[in-house]
């Protein structure tokens, strides 16, 4: 039984990786993955291999695994954030059933929400929500209906992909759902570039957020109706009854 | 300026924590938190001075933490999984309002959704929620409606503590409420004891979970409509379009 691994090497800096996926890089000969991660840990491992696929090729990136894996190398695919949100494990779990004398061996790492929450203070304390604003795979009216779920329910928010260059107004559309249920004073933060060089963070309300620009390196909050902005820093209770 | 770390140490394994909290807890003088969690990573800091309060002793133990950092020691608060989700640093930002010369420092680590989706497969590979099943500061019609709206949006759903010695029919009233919205062959999953010895993972329906008896140490997976069971392993694609 071969044996591949799926690794989530977190927000971007080499330091907010967990010991154990840095270590299953060194180990590995081969490294691939899309070319911006390749190129955030790159420095860090002389002598690999770095293979890699454009963008939107991902099936053909995860096939790329699997046929090296079965040539006897030790490979590791590696994702930004954490393997399993919004990540590269579940089509490998797809595509390995052709591969069925290889074994994924999935890493966590620190996604967005966890990374850029320890930046803006601590939002996400109690129950949260992860909902991504691509529509590239999922329709428009299911992404609204969660949207619409998740701030009827109080729950903390954090959106994935809030902007793309197709999709300038997402942000601003998602934001007048929430103020349906929602007051425009809710506490809200966003976080550019996580972990990474040029790292910004605001806490600001749910009415400023609507008229702020985001791009694709933005991860966006939304507290629930608790969350209170203490000198600056996005801070959710861990409960209600002790308010 | 005095700053004090608190580190989400991650499952419990030491590899599994991120190098950036290893370092953290390696520089400390002083590492506080609950015992559970100090004897976890004990063995690997050889010479630190650890204190700890009992359960339930949470405030007394971030006015401990911020009463040692005021001596000018090298402080670091610990929690399992990430210190920002259901953990200590929201307390901390707001004990620290009665301590304006201590500056937190907030170290992200792999929650228990994260380290267990990477034991089952990949679970959490599309829009997720996390709401936790305690009512000790939470109104139980809160959680409801929580489990409501993530069943009938259609969320992949993780739930944190399920089970305690006071409720033991949490988990199926949960289910009960999922099964208003959810066919009974919804794909779900447990796994206790996260990245510690004994880890065991269960893929199962929402019909089988509702009668399995999990325990404080089990964190709860359910899938959303388009997941799947992949040769025993818990599978989520990414969007709707390319099933």
């Amino acid at each position: 039984m071969k044996l591949l691994n799926v690794v989530g090497i977190g927000p971007g800096a080499w330091n907010k990786m967990t010991i154990e996926a840095a270590e299953a890089l060194q180990c590995s000969d081969t490294i691939i993955g899309y070319t911006v991660y390749i190129d955030l840990v790159k420095e860090h491992l002389p002598g690999k291999e770095f293979l890699s696929t454009p963008m939107k090729k991902e099936v053909e990136r995860c096939v790329m695994a699997f046929e090296e894996a079965e040539k006897g190398k030790t490979v590791s695919m590696v994702c930004s954030g954490d393997a399993g949100v919004y990540g590269m494990s579940g089509l490998m779990y797809e595509v390995g059933e052709r591969y069925p004398d290889v074994k994924l061996r999935i890493i966590p790492g620190v996604t967005a929400a966890l990374g850029g929450g320890a930046v803006l203070g601590a939002p996400l304390i109690h129950d949260f929500c992860l909902i991504s604003l691509s529509d590239l795979l999922t329709p428009m009216e299911k992404i609204e209906k969660r949207l619409q779920a998740a701030a009827e329910a109080d729950f903390c928010i954090v959106l994935y992909n809030p902007s793309s260059h197709k999709r300038k107004d997402y942000l601003q559309k998602a934001c007048d759902i929430l103020l349906k249920y929602r007051k425009p004073d809710n506490v809200c933060g966003i976080v550019e570039n996580i972990g990474r060089e040029g790292e910004t963070a605001r806490v600001m309300t749910l009415g400023e957020l609507r008229d702020t620009d985001v791009n694709m390196f933005t991860t966006v909050f939304i507290g629930n109706s608790q969350t209170k902005n203490l000198d600056g820093k996005m801070v959710t209770p861990r409960g209600y009854k002790n308010v």
